[in-house]
This record gives structure tokens, C-alpha cells and sequence, in this order.
């Protein structure tokens, strides 16, 4: 039995600190995350300055939270045979997540996320989602999702056909063994290109948790201010968390709203995986049956943990940091 | 023009951290070096946490810290074309190393070192070569060779038979181009097996500079003890420079010594690198024409900033630590 399934991006991050003048020059838009063809990656990574490499991907990054905060967690997603594949396959399951989607032998190579980090910490993602959008709904294993209590999806993959087809597949095998689906809008980019296909998603009544944060709140539920699309919102989904960076969270359920403050971060160096981080808390804490305010506040400590280093994935202790 | 130009390993680093349990179930020497093949490479790795690749490679770490400190530097080394080839070579050129040698079509991938980083900042390597001991006499640029000043080779590669050929070719290019050549000892394993093969190079006159550390000069000259292994080692070369950890480093010179204490770094996290940065400083120094105490001070501060974090190349800017 798993505490949370995932769906999502299957990917290799290559991080570069850089300046801002840099950002300016590739005519990049800093903060965003954009796709980009093989081709693109290759020119820009050609510009890029010396990088690491970790294991990313946003609902990977949430499952290796879970997973170092002690829950059993679980992930889906698509590597191709290669050495990039191979790494993303042994990250997670070096930390105790489950994950058995078999790598494709195809042309095409394993998705990566270029990343630039400018010093005020702030990131800047270009995707090649590679062999991640040739998730099909064959790689689904039926008898995992029907295992784990919580299915978690990721917007990014909303888009694209195949993977698309996958997770609807997915959320009628999960809601078919009454499990629960959360969803996570991903980004302010998936929103402009996919705005239908989430609102429709969520009006079908199949997603019981939705994660956002403040921006991509407010362009889905075209309000201006964070109360009225909170209102808007909350008729949609049984429970609704939003992010507001330093700001702290909010989550709201059966008409109740609840606050709570950031992590204290005295060095924020790189923001990268502040939200998927933040859901790998609120998620450990709900399939304990934590209270709100304590599942908002172990979503808060967990990203607190990320954002001080480079990287999407934790380096500390979790489980301490969370049950000190 | 260039100031060095280096032979060495071109090969990725995988870095977890661990404990000493580990190392000890694994069967490991903690702080040691050794070879494996690909099978071993594949279980050790699938053993160890999670973890994160930057490009390494001993005397590739040399000339990266040169070009980070403002030298002008390039590299000889094989990869192959994969996307861990595709890795080091980005790296290295992003630093503005010139590096020529085509990645091989070939069976073997290209190399890695699966370094276990423990505690209390120890480094425990595991290296699989790959594609690094194909280096050929073919891959050798011999005009590039004679362009630079100072030709700095890895005793890593002194061992393979394809790469032994391919340095001493490269040594009589330089040294028809009346070019220095440089020496590192690299490992106290390597040693172990090439002790004869390393003297023979040092006792033909080839070498204008050795570079070992305190283990490393005592196994070579058969000494107990420090000022006994100078006085063997120092009849040999024309400058020979020891480096003995936190103890700092000591330089000879026609008969003279030079000692001078290490940099004070307050937290050390990851020891990889610390000699081949400070051959780097030191290097830079001796390119610019500095003093042998200012080429000291320049290797120490190098090797102190790449201790201060994980993954043996510089993160810091070298330039301003060195010149403040």
C-alpha cells in the first residue's frame, strides 16, 4: 500500500548559476519554465556555464520528498535506455520510491530541464521533455495506482496527447478502487496553453486536492486577487492548497480557510522545487492524517530545506527537520 | 598561447553522500582510489544514494581551476559521444578550456567515478574508466601541444597501456618544443602498481615539476618520513611540491624549501579535488611568473574553496578569492 502515486516529467535536471544579463541576452523570461526541442537545448545548453546534474522532474521531486520524509511513495514516467535515464532511475529508487515504468529504446533521448539560477535565486526552466511525453497509457500499472491511497498529478503532462491519455486513464483506475487524485497546475505557462482541459478536469469532480500557487491560482480562476479566486476555486475541489512563496500557504476545506507562514530560510539560494517540495510535505502529513496547520507547516519545512541549496531534490535530513 | 595544457581522465563524477557503514559493508578503503569495470561500476551504483554528477577528472579539475583563476588552459582526454561525453566536454569548454580530442564511436562509455563523500568530508573513489584509457597517440593535437608552456600529466594514465603511449609522445612533443613538463603522482594505488614505470619517467630527466602529496612522496622514495623523501625526491626534479592536507604544502627548488600552511576553511564538506585544485593555484602562480611562496598561498586558497562543498570543481569565483 502506497501513501502517494505520481504521474509526471521524468527528467534529468542540468542547473548553471548565471547573471542576470545572461537571462537578458538568451531573451529568456526569468522565473518561467518553457518547453524547448532537442535543437534548443542543444544551443543554449552550448551557452550555458559549467552545471550539475540532478534528478528532477516536478512530481518526482514531490514523490523523493515523500519518500525521505518516511511515506511510501510511488512514481510514474517515461526514460528512454540511456545515461540520463539510468540516473533518473536510480535517484528514486535509491530513496525508497517505487517506480518500475520500463525505459523506451527509441530515438528519442531522456528528457532534461536546463536551468538557470540567477544570484537572486530565482530559476529560469528550459524543458526538453524528451521520452517524458511518450508516456503511454500501456506503461500504466494498474494494480500500483489501484495500491496507493493518494493518486498525484502534475499539469505539466496534462498537455501533451499521450501522456494526457495516460493520466486520464489513471484517474479512472484510481477513482474506480476509491482512491483520492490531487492535481497540481504546475505552471502559469500550462495554464495559458491548457486552461480548458484543467477547468474541465477539475469540473468533472475528479480531483479531491488541488495544489497551485498564487499566480496560477489567479489565471485559473481569472480573478485578481487571491480571496476571490480562493472562492472561485474552492466550489471546484474538496480541498484546495495554494503557495505564496515567503508569504507562506493557505489551504482551504469545507469552507474553512487556513494560514501558514514560510519556513525561515536565512540563505535562499535556488528556488527550484519550492512548490513540489511544499506538496511532499502537505502529502506525508495528510496520509498520516495530520491536522491542516500541520500539514501546511511540514510543507513549509520541506520546502524551506530545498530552496537553501542547489538542486530539487532534498539533501538534509527531512524527517528530522520535520518531527524535530 | 596557451599556459597548461593537461593529459588526464575525462570522466564524470557521481557523488553521494554516505556513512562509514556503508563504506565498511561495501568493503571499501575510505579516502582510497581504485579502478573497476563496468559490471562493478553498475552494482555499486545501484548500492548508493541518491546522488549528483559534475564533471571531474583529476588533472580536467587541474585545468578548470586554471581558466577559472584567468589561465589559459586545454585539455587532452577521451570521452565518448554519450550524454555523459556530452557532459564533460560541455563543462570543460564552459569554462573556456580548449578542448579538441573527438569523443569515440565505441562500446565502452564514457568513464565515471562514483565517489562516496562520508562525514567527516572523506572522498572513497571508485573509478570506471571507459572510453578515458582509450586516449590514443592518434587523439594527440600536437600543435596544441606545443603551444603551451607547461604540459601537466595525470599518473592515473600512466598505468593503461593506449594512454602511457599516448603522455610519453606527448612528453617528447613538448619537450622538442622546449616546453615544461609536470608530473602528478595522482594516487597512492597507482604507486602501488606503477612505482617503476613512475621513476623511470622521473629519473629520465622528463619531468621539470613533480606534484604528489606527503602518502604519495613517501611510497615513491621509500622514506619514513617527510624531509627524507624531499632529499631522495628533490635530486630528480627541478621543483617538486608536496602537498600534506590541513599541514599545508611545502615547494624545493634548487635546494631551497618552502613551506606554507594550509587555507582556513571552516566547514569542510567534500575533500575531492583539494589536490588538483591546488596544483591549479599553484600552476596559475607559476605561469604569471610569481614567487614559490605566492604560488603556495595561490594553490592553498584554490584547494580551500573546493573542500568548502561538494564536487571537485570551483564554485566560488577563484579569481577574486585568490586576488582579493
Amino acid at each position: 500500500m502506497l501513501d502517494v502515486l505520481a504521474i509526471g516529467d521524468a527528467v534529468v535536471d542540468v542547473i548553471a548559476a548565471t547573471d542576470d544579463a545572461f537571462i537578458a541576452e538568451a531573451g529568456l523570461v526569468k522565473g518561467s519554465m518553457r518547453l524547448i526541442d532537442q535543437g534548443e537545448a542543444r544551443s543554449l545548453y552550448a551557452l550555458m556555464g559549467q552545471a550539475q546534474e540532478t534528478s528532477g522532474g516536478s512530481a518526482a521531486n514531490t514523490v523523493a520528498g515523500i519518500a525521505a520524509l518516511g511515506g511510501r511513495a510511488g512514481f510514474i514516467g517515461q526514460v528512454a535506455d540511456d545515461q540520463l535515464g539510468d540516473i533518473f532511475s536510480h535517484d528514486i529508487r535509491a530513496l525508497g520510491v517505487e517506480f518500475r515504468t520500463p525505459a523506451i529504446k527509441a530515438d528519442v533521448p531522456t528528457g532534461r530541464c536546463l536551468i538557470l539560477v540567477t544570484p537572486d535565486a530565482q530559476r529560469t526552466m528550459n524543458t526538453f521533455p524528451g521520452a517524458s511525453h511518450q508516456l503511454k497509457v500501456a506503461a500504466l500499472d494498474r494494480e500500483q495506482i489501484r495500491s496507493a491511497a493518494i493518486l498525484y498529478l502534475e499539469g505539466y503532462l496534462l498537455g501533451p496527447e499521450r501522456p494526457r491519455a495516460a493520466m486520464r486513464e489513471a484517474i479512472a483506475v484510481a477513482r474506480g478502487a476509491g482512491r483520492k487524485v490531487a492535481f497540481t497546475l504546475s505552471d502559469i505557462a500550462c495554464i495559458a496553453r491548457q486552461k480548458d482541459a484543467f477547468l474541465e478536469l477539475l469540473d468533472s469532480g475528479a480531483v479531491d486536492m488541488l495544489f497551485a500557487n498564487e499566480q496560477e491560482i489567479l489565471a485559473i480562476s481569472g480573478c485578481r486577487e487571491l480571496a476571490g479566486a480562493l472562492a472561485v476555486m474552492e466550489r471546484k475541489v474538496p480541498l484546495l492548497v495554494v503557495t505564496c512563496g515567503e508569504r507562506g500557504a493557505v489551504a482551504v476545506e469545507a469552507g474553512t480557510r487556513f494560514d501558514a507562514p514560510a519556513a525561515h530560510v536565512p540563505d535562499v539560494v535556488d528556488t527550484t522545487g519550492a512548490g513540489d517540495l511544499f506538496a511532499a510535505g502537505f502529502l506525508t502529513g495528510r496520509a498520516r492524517g495530520r491536522s491542516l496547520p500541520d500539514c501546511l507547516r511540514m510543507g513549509a519545512v520541506a520546502a524551506g530545506e530545498v530552496i537553501s541549496h542547489f538542486g530539487a531534490r532534498p539533501l538534509a535530513n527531512l524527517k528530522e527537520l520535520v518531527n524535530p
